[in-house]
């Protein structure tokens, strides 16, 4: 998607070999226009897929995911971190470890809002070692649900996350994937292929 | 706002004489379709306002947020309840006490996106004490920002956050207000000025 790596280009800050600071636009402040051409992206990558339901987990997920709903037709779910003090009953969980903020969260989600039947995308902001997307598969398929695909918006492909799961035989979409983030440079996996035209 | 008074009398849970719970399109399930009539009704009544940024809180700030920037055509920025790992210079910060769960927190927001010259429309979910309101005020104003309004979502209009602003000059849009939960039953403002208009 040239539009994001475009702005990843622009606006993103290497901070060390393993982490991209993307908080201008997307997990921060959020640039609405972007948006709505990942959400437009998205529906139109499973717009096939008979999905009933997007699920996303809070707070960088919920943008992303709310505009891949909106273009679906479908309601968006973000699942929780904490548990709120209104929200009790039939409620999945899953543990998350956070390798970001090193710590263990219980993620949870209503059993009312998804369940059998539904066909379920999910949507993040990033996957890097998969920790928060096997979390959302958990939550899905422990309500019943089928788990169509995982759309994202950047990928660290030097980590194993996407790996892992297309190897288990999820779809991962992913919108912008970084093959390197070495000596401060943003390195798409893409560049590759378009070298390797060029040669 | 017909239709979002519409979806809260058919799928709001009145917990207590205080408590609403929206979970199933506003804080939890998230209706797409409502968030864009949403985010089209505070972009109608701030359009002519010169806003240049929405500043709202994690987490059910971002649906509304997001949409009321999308057709207002400004980036959004939602305001951290903790601190990440990577967000570190130039944080502006200020202390939120949440009576929902019961605790303080440091919520923040980077120097770079809000700053002078800013006229600032605040978006959240819910107003009841407005203690989360007020936090985002003090964050626009300490970045030298101009605080144009707040547009709330859901207004309790029986807790005394909404007359405590308005009381100190800001301007507050609330697109449902509720005047009392008593009795397991939701009383809309509206209703009486209705039912006034009736006799």
């Amino acid at each position: 998607m040239d539009l994001l790596k475009k702005k990843i280009r622009e606006e993103g800050v290497v901070l060390s070999d393993s982490v991209l600071k993307v908080d201008s636009f997307l997990n921060h402040g959020v640039d609405p226009q972007l948006m709505d051409a990942i959400g437009e992206e998205f529906a139109g990558r499973y717009g096939d897929e008979s999905i009933t339901k997007v699920l996303t987990i809070e707070s960088s997920g919920i943008a992303p995911g709310l505009m891949a709903a909106l273009k679906l037709g479908v309601p968006m779910i973000f699942a929780r971190k904490r548990q709120s003090l209104t929200q009790s009953e039939g409620l999945i969980t899953s543990k998350v470890y956070s390798f970001t903020k090193k710590e263990e969260n219980t993620i949870s989600v209503s059993g009312k809002y998804i369940h059998e039947g539904d066909r379920v995308l999910i949507i993040d902001d990033f996957l890097a070692n998969g920790q928060a997307a096997w979390g959302l598969i958990d939550l899905a398929e422990k309500a019943g649900a089928e788990v169509a695909g995982v759309g994202i918006v950047i990928e660290k492909s030097f980590q194993d996350g996407g790996g892992n799961l297309r190897q288990k035989g999820y779809r991962v979409d992913s919108l912008a994937e970084i093959e390197s983030l070495e000596a401060g440079r943003i390195k798409f996996k893409e560049d590759k292929a378009a070298e390797a035209n060029l040669s």
